[in-house]
């Protein structure tokens, strides 16, 4: 396991990475800083770096913040270090592709790391590690709740790893630095863009879940739940509720009736269905029937039909709301899903591997409770005949995941990367090596 | 008041044919043996009579009953005594119209008088007059409840004195005998086959209403609320419940949101309006997906303008739950009526004579309580520049109009005869009479 | 396989029960012919015959019908048959006990046959065999369409067979013929009367569901859905939905609101849920503020619980719903039903005698398709420490359970009682037998 | 007509306040600079003031403001030159009440001036005159747009001229500077503190309503709805609506459930009656279930009976939607008006005033369009046996009443003062006068 002994030797470094990123943490769409810091180091080690329209198709944005929220964040970013030559190729969209080409002939390997961070708020007490030690947020309200922070600096450690093994190694690798997973709403732009088109083998992992003190591995993630994010807002027409009332068009209970109708959705007898309205918001003044409301929902299905189900359904709910009540509307997705499955395959050897290495703690299966939208590289690299798979690197949080006390044991990174160098050993291995 | 002398010498023929009437009393679009009566007394009397197509037009009937049931009336109508002939001219649609033409050049004066009765089940006790006396009806479950039975006996008097003044008059007479004002369903379809096209005076009444033993006259009757009759039926699929939920489109649902959404319908500043959805029926089996549901509804307003704006949004509310369950729906006008106000110079009129003739219960205002659809001859009359008045003749009832025990006091049967025939002395005389 | 030889030379007398049965259907708790048959037939087999409140606990019906249904319907049986004396003991209540008691020590062994029809008409055509045959339903809109004639055969064909292996024998027998499985009604009020609160064992099994022409057997059935049949009814007050809206007390209202929010009830993250408000009666009068709504509504769940916890909710829902427009209501528990797993060691031994008799066609799992009220036996027995098994009888049917051409092919008749007797020479043997 | 003249000598000092007032807006209960201002003028006039407690009953004060809302603007109050020792007696409670006693015995005539500013955005543009001219509003997002800075113009100017006026009068004379008229929320609170207990009369008036350049008077406003304003808070649970829907506690259900049925509350045969919930929100993220749900309503009738009657049932379905989904709620009272009409005596002394001293543009009856808890007073006033009269000073106005661009006529104050000075004269004259 020579390259275990690689890792070793850059540990510090990985960790350092993953403070730093911790300590500047950026939402969704908005990681200019992250992305920035990324694509200088890959340009250093030698990567030949795509960003902006290149790794995004713009118009498959999910859940894309305000024009200003974008320009405010570039110009923090450079303030916070990153290269405007950098910020200025990503043209407002943030995520990174980095391409290391040995130049020959072999399967392409795509890994993807998701590098956002979560609306939370850091805790500030001495109990909570990167605030006793100084590398907690530097944002208000945002940090890096779940591990993000941890996958961005497991890529850059790979990045190295790798540009070291490289004569062993036939084919190309990806490194895909996947913005806004928070929402699942970034992969499906990446998709669009076609980052994995050319993709062989596609891997992704996730640190953290860990109760106890043990490091271990989940060797194949299922139970994703396919979902939809939608943002509804309704139109109508306000107006004096004591002196004209049938002047108005009532946007409020256009957004009532859809909402209990949306939760009556049937259940389907394939599996499980989920709908919520978790926000709904109408009206401004108590003496005015309300012009607006909007709608924030999301459907959820054990597989990607049963989520298109409910998804029609709602849709459906949606309209006939508006025409009720004779209003103008619009449907936004905001995010969105897919179910999937890892190849079998691939989960052996993430097992074997694990034996090989030392670790004790082996499951075969995993969950990450919910959803996630790496499922989207997933679906496409195996629909285009390549294998995928998603796994876990257990390792001890401090708290729950998206809680303002999380942390992981930072001994995961340099398993994470371990793992993930030794799937390219097997997957790119020269023939003669 | 010569005509109040005529009036007096067939007062006992007039309450025969009220407790004839009352004897066989039959529900709207059902009243053959009434019609066929009726027009054989009219031929009788030596007036042009019109039935069926001539006098109804059968495309705007509202909540014609089912072919069977006009089978079964028009046979049981011949057992009781109604001319086999007449009964074919009226080819299924009741309504008789009589036509006297002076021959000289003149207005058009037409009387409406409504003839069907109501489903109510007759009281049968001594205290009851009608059963008592024995005229009571002879159809369970149909009962001459509100006076039609009067109205229509106030017809054939008034048919006979006028003959008898005919060499005074100028112009011609209509005597309007209309099907199934229960529910307001019957004017309308005469109104579009014309019959009140020619008129420039109409005339409409109301018996009944008194509470002690005055008899008196109410001028004018406001109030009229417009209303439409709607029934609405939802096709959607049935599926099992337990094992195939999402294979049903649930008409059930739909009508419970259209229900709440249409009793949510804003109201008008300009005036009272209603909506009710008085029956709701889906479903059949607890375990199925009920693929079928009927509500019937009426909407009202103040004013015809206020009606429409109710009946436009509960149409708006329908088609969206059909559309929000993706159901097929029928809507059907099961009934209607306008509102209206008589004119004032023909209210003069009817308060000068009841003066004359020593009426001393005379006031300016009565409300029928809700809907009538002479209101739609009366809208056809005055649009056309016809005037038209519908005033109530105030008479002591035994109990409430609809109820079981219903009955009016007979007096105010000649006294209405007497007033339409003075106004006629008024609208046609000759110069020279 | 002695006793398959015993059941060969009663073959024709068990279709001949069946047939007998099939001709004189008798929906749930009217099954007073059938009863009466029952308890003859196993009173001169010798078995002691309990009757009325001795197997049924009147308080616990559900869904029992009218004084008046059960009044004409134990008429009918004495016409048709049924011995007078028998009826007398009943009083009322259908559903019989047979007890066959060795004197030997030993565990009680009970065997449970529902034994009532379904609404449906039965098709009179010459493709139908029971039609061709002369044996189909004379009594209209009942029909023997789940196989439950069948059940009741083979009954009585087991007691028969088991008189004769009595003398191998210890313990035991108790042959339970439960009425109004249909609407899962029957089976809590046996429980209740405390009918297998002594047994040991618990055998219960179903004949049909075969589509192609083997006959088999699968040994234990799965995936019983427990339910909850709910009648509501709401009571609030009319008034004039023109004249004195204000006045009223909107059942209707009501009734919509609580059928939407039950189906908006949350799914449930341990297994299936289901609810299903089937049919909805409101309102008499369009112009009638409806004073009066009935739903009736399931509940189901994956399991008991499941199912508890949508019942819960569901009358949480229910009582909102009246308080919210003043009403009064009522809830009828209708019917109910339990999840169960049937015992892994019975499954076993039928498994193993369906191969010693030669069966091909044998598998592990099996579904009904829903709810089975066989669960309250199978749970009192579990929970007193006794074992349960539900299994299937695999033949050939002729159209789906439930149809109007639904039949079976009669083998599987003497294939189910050799079963059931098996299992009793394996449960009851005599040790030195 | 003397005082005319008084009133004449001190406009420019009217003028003065008014746009003193106009400068520094303060909204519902936080009209601390203003109050405080007010009442050290009565002082110095020589008025006994009374102030917080003794003229605002705290438990009665509907939607007050947070506690740091409330200090913040005392601060601001004493840099914008408020009397701190003044502050202090008003104990957080605005409001004032300046007494002024002639010491001979005579009636109690009371004067309601309402004092507080709107949430609007004053503009700023030239055609605007208070900006043109200097006095627009410093404090941004509150404004004087509806007049009440010349209300309380009005009563210090009638202050001054009742000063002068003493000598004439008997009894006493009570000016009430109302707080928090918008959203009809302080009358209550001073009327429960029993300000006008001892009122033989009341009067209050409102200026504005002018279209063209006519200044006029309506002497008697009717048509004040009756009004109750309600904030509803639901409290649930929250949950994970993919993971656990389950233990969800649906505040948003239960709130569109209650948005519904509150539209769908029957109308009333006796008059006109409004409900809308003006604003919805509920929830937080699109994945949780909404543990929390606001609801802003009101209720309306044409007299306080019918307002009673809609808040009354608001009140039980509010109630019952908490039930239906097991949640805690809170209802608090944020405003409330009544309905009310002036006393014919006092409007026809209004109306002969204005005849007296020339005033052109008088109408009988005028409407301001909506609440006003002006009535609340009345109510109290005419109840105990005393007079009311609400009138109207129509003067014209730059644009609509809450519009940013309101302003309106300023040579509607000193007519506002000599009515109000006239009326003083007739009710409290000296015999000997």
């Amino acid at each position: 396991m020579e390259n275990k002994t690689i890792v070793s030797s850059i540990e510090d470094k990985i960790i350092e990475y993953r403070r730093d990123f911790h300590r500047y943490p950026e939402p969704g769409w908005l990681e200019f800083r992250t992305s920035g810091k990324i694509a200088a180091i890959l340009m250093k080690l030698g990567y030949e770096v795509k960003l902006g329209h290149e790794v995004v198709k713009k118009e498959a944005v999910m859940g894309r913040p305000h024009d200003e929220d974008i320009a405010n964040n570039v110009e923090r970013a450079v303030k916070e270090g990153a290269d405007p030559e950098i910020l200025k190729r990503m043209d407002g969209l943030t995520g990174v592709v980095g391409i290391m080409d040995t130049g020959r002939p072999g399967p392409v390997l795509a890994y993807r790391f998701d590098i956002d961070a979560v609306e939370v708020d850091e805790a500030k007490d001495y109990n909570h590690k990167p605030y006793k030690e100084g590398f907690s947020s530097t944002h208000p309200g945002v940090m890096h709740a779940c591990g993000h922070d941890g996958h961005a600096a497991i890529g850059l450690g790979l990045a190295e790893v790798l540009t070291r093994l490289k004569p062993e190694f036939t084919g190309r690798v990806k490194l895909i630095f996947q913005p806004a997973e928070e929402g699942v709403r970034g992969a499906r732009a990446m998709v669009e863009a076609g980052v994995v088109d050319d993709a062989d083998y596609f891997l992704a992992l996730h640190i953290g879940f860990g109760n106890s003190g043990d490091i271990g591995i989940a060797a194949r993630t299922g139970g994703f739940l396919a979902t939809s994010k939608l943002d509804v807002e309704y139109r109508g027409r306000a107006s004096h509720a004591g002196a004209t009332p049938q002047e108005g068009k009532n946007a409020l209970l256009a957004a009532a009736t859809v909402a209990l109708n949306l939760h009556a959705i049937a259940p389907h007898s394939d599996g499980a269905t989920r709908v919520n309205v978790g926000v709904l918001q109408a009206g401004t003044g108590r003496n005015v029937i309300p012009d607006r409301a909007v709608i924030k929902l999301e459907t959820r299905g054990a597989t990607t039909a049963l989520n298109d189900y409910m998804k029609k359904k709602a849709l459906k709910i949606i309209e006939a709301g508006a025409a009720m009540y004779d209003l103008d509307y619009t449907v936004n997705e905001a995010g969105g899903a897919m179910s999937a499955e890892g190849d079998e395959e691939l989960a052996s050897m993430i097992k074997s591997i694990g034996r090989e290495i030392g670790v004790e703690h082996i499951v075969d299966k995993g969950s990450v409770g919910g959803s996630e939208d790496a499922t989207y590289f997933m679906e496409r690299v195996q629909t285009r005949g390549g294998k995928a798979l998603y796994y876990q690197v257990i390792t001890p949080i401090a708290a729950d995941h998206h809680s303002s006390r999380f942390d992981f044991d930072e001994r995961g990174l340099s398993l994470a990367v371990t793992l993930h160098a030794e799937m390219a050993k097997r997957l790119l291995k020269r023939a003669h090596a």
